[in-house]
């Protein structure tokens, strides 16, 4: 280790020699396997672009040239080389590029298939300021099954002067690549980027290919190359996923991001293992059915053996939630029950499609969204916003079970029906559970003065408030709360004759969300309502618990703040 | 006229001959043009795809075999053929597919660039049942553009058995096309298909071209020789949209959609005029901008003369919604005051890139919002939506200024600040004004008990509403509210103490939206507060009055409310 620790900006290893830069390389290979071996992250990804990076910042220079790289989850080696490095090494940095820690990161970014379109921004926003800056974007292959990316490449072609789009083909997503393109790629790999046709020349571009992605001699010959190009360019680099770390290169899936200290799968009985278990039972009982991913099996659930024995019934579509919701609405249509898992950041992606394609047409598809609440992540995957933006559709039927047994009668009931689209929240923690019941909203504990709507997984959540009410002589009603598209007005109506307060409580974001529905809901009885959830602002790296405290949501704060609001 | 009113479904042109097709072609040709110029609607395209429609629905058997049409705008002749042709020549169909009308509209489309994916989910859902049926996607060149298009076509590649994407090539979008791909698609025209690279060869795809797409023999061959074949195929046919109608062929753009009894172009000084002449002035006063549209720049009042005059400020990026947000945010960061103007129910597919791409990363671009509000529309096109969505992104400052005046000044703060992305409504109908303020919330009127909360055009209607408080002696406040992304909290407060009912007015979907930030606001209050808008239901063809009258938004109705709700 002699070159990292000294390395304070990218400036420090244009000095540096040919034999050097390998020297480097390895170092940073061995640092980054210590580093996301002991805290988790990306790490097949990370090893397959070290060498791209360190060319990348030997021949462009960051941050008056602008490097963007699409999901930014591949930018641990850049954040080495720009300042970062003990940052990095001791965990404080982000998983993702973050201008606030750095000028070398242009944007903020999270979610795929963006940085091409960003890129062609800073280039058109570069020509109208009269500037001369090289403008950089990094994108995988597995980014490139999404629109947006096809969208930026599109509009890149119409872009005057320097703009280089570099494509890391490591001949992965996060699973397998799914989908036309990727036939293209592997002709191109196989003839050293002359096969026809090209993809990225039929977008209007021109095109260089390295076959040695992992070679920094050859990626810095290639980028020189382009750097005073003219004109927009696509530089096809051939990569090797996990490099250097043998049991990544042989699975790559399993490499693309690791736990922190530990290799394993997760808890076998998690929510999303028995969501994935009876989506398994329903196949093999012969149900009509099909489940889909948009490249993110492992993540719900969908281990490669589940895979397998669902066969033609599971579809991986690649990066293209859009695809993903219009052909569940299409396989509803023809009678199939389609089941699109989804994580809930990236269920954002598709407000459009979920309105016009599927719940205007009232397809009975059914969408399953996971890794919804609070809980410790970046920015950019924060699960804050699926509930809210959902429930105002018109024509979806959103639940939020509040037990594992619940969350499996709603998934076989939304399975069952045929007359409209069913949204299911599948939280990470949820307990057992006692009963069967899909009602969308029940009362588990009648009391009186004092009501507590728990949906979700804050049902739990409200009898832990209401047993530490009870401790201070108040005797809470508690509600059950499953469904979250509507407020039950009948039974809030109900409640309202003898309640004096209720409490909310959703792991989302208020804004638009479940709470104000029921503040709607109330607005012309004589009772008064405080609702806890997420303010509507971004969230970064809190845990569960910090988040809970401060939007007072804790047992104890809720008695303080149901005393006050009773006096 | 002799063979429309005769077919009554698809069976009954089967048995035309030839020449008696020709002629059923022509007369189609007549009725459109004599329908459209009497009632408004998509003319260019209908008139391109007259002899593709004859002859799909002389080879395919629908409604077994399944027709999907992107957007949809182009199904006229389709609805003429499939038992609709009185209800077309009397407008009393949708200017959509709508399967509530016909079997043969397999479903309600009316946003770009998803027929492929929609046509994906069917076949997949033929296959998983054993189905036999064709399936049919035709979408346009302009909807080429929308990344959905093209992560449908990357997936159609892995579609077994029969699909078949027909692109109707009419060498326009809306307006002219932009983009990489446009350049192909013409070396493909100039060759009769023969160029490389070939962008449907490149996503997986086989491919046939079709010169003479107005040529119903031409047409009937090539879609008889993949009728059977059992792998997706892409038809490319070359159209003239506008085709027979002199005007249109020659002004395409003119020609894509008409009013009623008119070819005038919208009312001068309408509020999209004039917000199209304040960019203009900024843009010629030197200011370092940019206005970006996503295909519609007429429907957002940018003539051609308006483009012509922003000259490289003004950029077209295509049907690309995402594209557009990303590349906005990369020319904010990058120093450019970035515009783009959409229309309020196209603004729904942007919801994740306006988290991530643009607000997340606080660049100062500004997103003008056109058409929301109440009026007549097919539910795909209604613009009840913009606020609801908008108001519950983190970070995102959102604005429906309440006159014509103040509308300008809150445009004008926004393109001089550069902290924070702002969206402005610029809503159809405003009234002048008294004054330039940007405040967010204003008490034009001060009374007492009863305060009146008008958002953006709804301030308006909030003061006669007032008016009619007055005649029956409650002297009301009435507040003009312009900021919608947040409520403003401390002066709810300060009323609440002096008011015991709030009427909140928006011409949006109550669902996620202002009222409900205005209630959550309240909640702990003794006040109530009756919320008035649009419930979460689609909306079918209701004028503005209509809307008002069923959600109680008259005068009279907000009257006899606050009565009641006052004893």
């Amino acid at each position: 280790m002699c070159y990292l620790s000294e390395i304070h900006s990218p400036q420090d290893i244009k000095a540096l020699s040919l034999a050097q830069l390998k020297d480097l390389c390895c170092e940073i290979r061995h640092s980054l396997i210590e580093r996301v071996e002991r805290t988790g992250g990306h790490i097949g990804s990370n090893l397959g672009i070290i060498e791209a990076t360190v060319a990348l910042h030997y021949v462009f220079d960051s941050p008056v040239d602008r490097i963007v790289y699409d999901v930014s989850h591949q930018s641990y080696v850049h954040k080495m080389l720009t300042g970062r490095y003990d940052a990095f090494m001791r965990g404080d940095t982000s998983g993702y590029t973050n201008p606030a820690e750095s000028d070398h990161d242009a944007f903020m970014v999270g979610h795929t298939s963006t940085a091409v379109s960003l890129a062609v921004g800073l280039a058109k926003g570069r020509n109208l300021s009269g500037g001369t800056e090289r403008i950089v974007a990094v994108l995988g292959d597995g980014s490139l099954s999404g629109g947006e990316a096809y969208e930026g490449l599109d509009n890149a072609a119409t872009i005057a002067g320097n703009l280089i789009v570099v494509l890391n083909d490591n001949e992965m997503s996060i699973a397998e690549n799914r989908g036309g393109i990727y036939a293209g790629l592997a002709a191109l790999r196989a003839t050293a980027g002359k096969a026809e046709p090209n993809l990225f020349r039929a977008l209007g571009l021109d095109y260089i290919y390295v076959e040695e992605g992992n070679d920094v001699a050859a990626l810095i010959a290639a980028f020189r190359q382009v750097k005073d190009y003219d004109h927009p360019v696509v530089v096809h680099i051939h990569t090797r996923k996990g490099k250097g770390l043998a049991w990544a290169e042989d699975n790559k899936e399993r490499g693309h991001w690791i736990s922190a200290a530990s290799y394993t799968a997760p808890d076998a009985i998690s929510t999303t293992a028995l969501v994935a278990d009876e989506l398994l039972r329903h196949i093999q009982a012969g149900d009509n059915m099909a489940v889909l991913t948009a490249a993110t099996p492992g993540a719900v659930g969908l281990t490669p053996q589940w895979r397998q024995a669902a066969g033609e019934r599971y579809v991986d579509v690649g990066i293209c939630e859009e695809h993903a919701v219009a052909m569940a609405s299409g396989m509803a249509k023809r009678g199939v029950k389609a089941v699109w898992c989804v994580m809930s950041s990236f269920v954002q992606r598709v407000y459009d499609q979920l309105l016009q394609d599927l719940a205007l047409n009232a397809n009975p598809a059914v969408v399953l969204v996971y890794n919804g609440g609070f809980g410790k992540s970046d920015p950019t995957h924060a699960g804050l916003y699926d509930m809210s933006m959902m429930s105002n559709i018109p024509g979806l039927r959103c639940y939020a079970p509040t037990s594992r047994r619940r969350l499996i009668a709603t998934l076989r009931l939304a399975l069952r029906q045929t007359d409209y689209p069913v949204v299911i929240r599948v939280a990470n923690d949820l307990p057992e559970g006692e009963d069967d019941r899909t009602e969308d909203w029940s009362i588990a504990q009648r009391g009186a003065e004092v009501a507590l709507l728990g949906l979700g997984d804050m049902a739990a959540h409200a009898a832990l408030a209401a047993d530490a009410l009870q401790e201070v002589g108040i005797n809470a009603t508690v509600v059950q709360c499953s469904l979250y598209s509507e407020a039950d007005a009948a039974m809030l109506a109900s409640l309202a004759a003898t309640h004096r307060v209720f409490v909310t409580l959703e792991s989302g974001i208020l804004a638009g969300g479940f709470g104000q529905k029921v503040a709607a809901a109330l607005a012309d009885k004589d009772c008064k309502v405080l609702l806890r959830g997420a303010p509507k602002v971004f969230v970064d790296r809190q845990s569960a618990e910090q988040q809970m405290q401060s939007y007072r949501m804790t047992p104890v704060q809720i008695v303080e703040d149901v005393i006050r609001c009773l006096r």
